[in-house]
């Protein structure tokens, strides 16, 4: 997400009601318990929410869900808070985050969510940064820990190399690929996944460039 | 691959001392036993092997691996064979096969593979053709019925579709995904697997069309 600071961005976010600052969460209280509003007892949650269209509309088109949308850049995450602000407060089923996917599993310790979606990530291309990945063993670890038993997670991509390298980290992590896609828009049998679209996504579409897709389960061992 | 009907294919074949008809040799003995006749005990196989381009490339870099090549059309491994015959017998280490990938575990009944090569593969499209595809579940289980515990695969094709579904069934079906690429021909670390090209390959990659490459090994379960 290219960036352009917006000063105004941290305390804007730090006074919004659907919007929680991870790092202060977890210093005040340390048995934190995430506690929706909704009657929902399926949680999913997007790491990376950019400015917000994929989950905004995940949340309108599904109330009976609650959606968390995590992301680390105050300027970027409040062009999503503004967007939500758009609907005039009619989306209660979706939580804003500003923090770091490695806080995660401090932030949900009494809460097992349905699904993770990593959408576009930052695909970090160098190997000294290959602890960045989104899909870095370490991280696949710390999502099955905050999953369901029974727990998946959806990624998206415009990036070949992360994409190959994510199915690899996948598959050696004792994860089995339910649904893959090297060409997600030529795909007829996933017109679902389309219809919620990233920022990214709709450029790169736009400009014909294929989109990679997976889906994934964990596997038995945690069953 | 295209067949144009060749009359004298079959009695050339039968009459080759490196062409091995399975039909036959499977009607004639029951516990038929593969006798390399070099001092190799790493055996590899190529199904649908065309024109051979790439088994007999492979067969001439490296001796120290016996090469199988099974192809289902005579008229094709004619081809291959004369291929070989142009190298005036200098490659021993190279059998071929004519024969159905489905009768391939009565024929290494007493011999286990360490590699099996799926080369542009035919993508049998159709959903009422799933069990024509050579990476449908029950032909990964026969493939692991003669492969070594530690045995790999390795698959290369053009087709978007045929790859993503190659990927779900080898994960489903306990397979780990070791290597992938979903554009072979921009990957720098696999520059190895490229030396090897197909007459196929070579053609998409004249056309600058993706590459999709995957290696994948057996998993804990047979060891």
């Amino acid at each position: 997400m290219r960036l352009k600071k917006i000063p105004y961005a941290y305390k804007y976010l730090k006074e919004h009601k659907q919007v929680i600052i991870l790092d202060e969460v977890l210093s005040q209280q340390k048995n934190f318990t995430l506690t929706p509003p909704c009657e929902c007892n399926h949680i999913e949650l997007e790491i990376g929410c950019g400015k917000g269209d994929f989950i905004i509309k995940k949340a309108k088109m599904h109330p009976e869900i609650y959606f968390i949308a995590l992301e680390k850049y105050d300027s970027v995450l409040l062009r999503a808070v503004e967007k939500l602000e758009q609907d005039e407060g009619k989306i209660n089923n979706l939580l804003f985050v500003l923090g770091d996917a490695k806080d995660l599993s401090n932030f949900f310790n009494n809460q097992k969510l349905q699904k993770i979606y990593l959408n576009f990530s930052d695909p970090w291309p160098k190997k000294r940064h290959e602890k960045r990945r989104l899909s870095y063993p370490q991280k696949l670890f710390l999502y099955q820990e905050i999953l369901e038993d029974d727990g998946k997670i959806a990624i998206k991509t415009d990036n070949a190399k992360f994409f190959a390298y994510t199915i690899e980290k996948l598959s050696q992590s004792g994860w089995v690929v339910e649904e893959c896609s090297v060409d997600l828009y030529q795909d007829k049998q996933y017109a679902e996944v389309r219809v919620f679209q990233t920022e990214y996504e709709k450029k790169f579409v736009k400009r014909n460039m294929p989109i990679y897709y997976c889906l994934a389960e964990l596997k038995n061992e945690k069953k």
